[in-house]
């Protein structure tokens, strides 16, 4: 599916706060508007955009050409010298670039959304062959700046009115279209009437009876008009990052807090998710390090070292999130270093206990207690691949996660007893093998 | 799909080579050819299986209820007191137990099969609606007792005539049919002409043009009647044992060619594969042990067990196929088991390579070697999860397998250089860890 995205216009009322760059530059969460419309659509699926310009289109261009490298996509740019008589007839200078009777997204590049608003068009215009459709907000939350929003109103499974001024309405229109080609005769038909605008097309659209809606049922949407618009789509974006499935009791209560307020600026920074997975890594083998000292500070340090890139971890699939850039690369990159990171912690750790007391005894625990940091997520690894389907939630299976054994270090290194804390996690982790064991063959 | 398994005859011929149990109880490679034609036909997808009995049906019947337990499985037993008139009247036997329309598998217990005989016998059947389909074979191997046979001759997708003393045919009875409930009138109808044989029913068939047959196109059958076709059963189900996909090179010119030949023993005594995976375990435990004596003998037993264990790890796999035993918890059990082997046998050659040496050289560089025999499985399982493919062929990923690093210690431990070729090959491992980030990175 194709999906065409207005970015012609000059956004007169954002202006003062975004300087001289046109309003589709404007950053949210380290991307731009007009990156993070094409990011949210090829997350749902889409993989050809067209994108028409013409308000400073000497910037937008080249722009688009960096994005496309930049993400691999493919973006055609369709030129609108006469963007200023309004959207719709830049919706229009995309009619050419549509085959007969093909579907396509219609999307305003100063709009931000959940993908699944857009899937659920995509779903709902393929199963009906419905004309035109618009996802339509009837339960809006009080921070939409309804004054400024183009309102609906609906009846049955379609649009009877749309306008800003009208008085009785029941909806906002999202700006989220999936339409098939029967919008352009109407655009011209509108534009004949001398209104150029995309409102002006669908009242064509609702005259002919071709105009239905589908309600977002709660699902985020943001015109992004002012700087407080801007501020609480920020907002809602960063409450949409929750924590993993898999998360211990240690990432939900306490480290998923830290890193939450730590991604967003992660993100406007421009920190890609893989450096910060690097950082985590390093900062583990400097603690693994520092551990190797006997100075009491060293160890404290270390202890803290260990559970801030506990905290970090948490960050790179946040800042994916918000960016869109999770891959598997970026999973498979996390997670085999991680078990890098807890290797050179423990044998830190275990170096120091054999230095203080020497002989065989430290090392050997300190070993087992090594692969205990590897073994249970191995096994948990190929119960997955074998069974097709995740771990069992038992107790003992699941009782030492990576929160948890990283947070113990941490609080047996306060107390400078991190080497029992290993032994015991160690010793904790293979017990969650043998659990592992014993739910396999309950299966 | 039901499967309707006749096992009511007497088995004259191979009566003399079995003792005093029926034909059903005869054994080939560690299953009776009872239990191999339901669980063959439970591999293909059976999940109900009518079993009809008559001969010795008072040993018969507790039988099949044992493997109705030992397999978790239903079998509806079925006797026909008539089973002397010949096997026609055990099919009709079936005849209550079948639906109206409802299509069925009739096989024989003395006739071993591929399941994928009755994979296609079904596809076929269910595509076209076929009233009975036979697996016909046309290019029978010489090793078929072709003048006891039950032979056909077709044309286009048909039978034309059936019987032992065609003297003109151009395919073999395989003894699997699938079939609609228009088999019963048939049978009845050739039962009342006088003939209870399965072939005076199929006459009938034919007659009204509804008998078709698939071709076996090579696949293995094999009617089990004698000494010598029992005999032959074996060496084609043995020969049907390949390596696995990802075996390495030692496996594959070495390891397997060993582990083929003890494996049909290893079913034959009825070791399940679970015992084989936890023998082999605890050989590697005994050799991590011995890796810890000064003696050279002691080492090179402990290099000889490690080798011999890394070839009982290839029957395991083997028997389970041989006897319908492989199962996820296996799988698992065998990989997880595979690692903590190669944990104790590390531990070991470093514990002895720090008592000759000590210091903290031998115990980091033992252990970093150990980490590597987890690390790059670790990585590569991560990989299959993340990428939901297999890993990447990558050469320096790929580098050292179990097999190749348990047969370089076997050789290390010939002139007691066990240490060094740890050492060695866990610096490789890591590599491999390398070899895989690059080549994650690239897709």
């Amino acid at each position: 599916v194709k999906a065409v995205i207005l970015a012609a216009g000059e956004g007169k009322r954002i202006k003062p706060h975004i300087g001289n760059a046109p309003k589709p530059f404007t950053r949210l969460l380290g991307l731009t508007l007009i990156e993070r419309a094409i990011l949210t659509a090829r997350e749902a699926g889409v993989t050809e955009f067209l994108v028409v310009v013409g308000y400073k289109k000497e910037v937008m261009i080249p722009y688009l050409r960096k994005l496309e490298r930049r993400y691999r996509i493919s973006i055609r740019v369709v030129v609108n010298n006469d963007w200023q008589l309004g959207n719709g007839s830049s919706a229009l200078a995309a009619a050419p670039y549509i085959e007969k009777d093909e579907p396509f997204l219609l999307l305003m590049s100063d709009h931000t959304f959940d993908p699944d608003i857009l899937r659920k068009l995509m779903a709902q215009g393929k199963q009906q062959k419905k004309a035109c459709l618009l996802a339509v907000d009837s339960d809006w939350d009080e921070k939409i700046n309804v004054a400024e929003a183009t309102k609906v109103s609906t009846m049955g499974d379609r649009l009877v009115t749309i306008g800003k001024g009208l008085s009785s309405f029941n909806g906002l229109d999202t700006g989220a279209f999936f339409c098939l080609p029967v919008l352009f005769p109407a655009l011209g038909a509108s534009a004949r009437d001398g209104d150029y605008t995309l409102t002006g097309g669908i009242r064509k659209l609702i005259e002919q009876g071709n105009m239905f809606f589908i309600p977002t049922e709660g699902l985020f949407w943001q015109d992004v008009d002012t700087k407080k618009d801007l501020r609480n789509a920020r907002t809602i974006l960063l409450s949409r990052i929750t924590g993993k499935e898999g998360d211990g009791f240690i990432s939900r209560h306490f480290n998923r807090r830290l890193s939450r307020r730590l991604s967003p600026y992660l993100a406007e920074w421009g920190i890609i998710p893989n450096l910060i997975t690097a950082a985590s890594f390093a900062i583990c083998i400097v603690s693994g390090l520092l551990f190797t000292r006997r100075s009491y500070l060293y160890i404290l340090l270390a202890g803290l070292l260990i559970q801030f890139a506990s905290v970090l971890d948490g960050c790179d699939g946040e800042v994916a999130k918000l960016t869109f850039k999770s891959s598997p690369f970026g999973g498979w990159f996390d997670t085999v270093t991680d078990r890098y990171a807890d290797i050179f912690i423990a044998l830190g750790i275990t170096y120091s206990a054999w230095a203080a007391a020497s002989g065989v005894i430290p090392w050997l625990l300190g070993t087992m207690a090594t692969l205990g940091f590897v073994m249970p997520s191995y096994a948990k690894k190929e119960f997955a691949l074998r069974y097709k389907k995740p771990q069992p939630k038992g107790f003992i299976a699941n009782l030492i996660k990576r929160d948890l054994r990283l947070f113990l270090l941490f609080a047996g290194s306060l107390v400078n007893r991190q080497f029992e804390v290993l032994i015991f996690t160690g010793a904790m982790s293979h017990l969650g093998v043998m659990g592992l064991f014993l739910s396999s063959r309950r299966e």
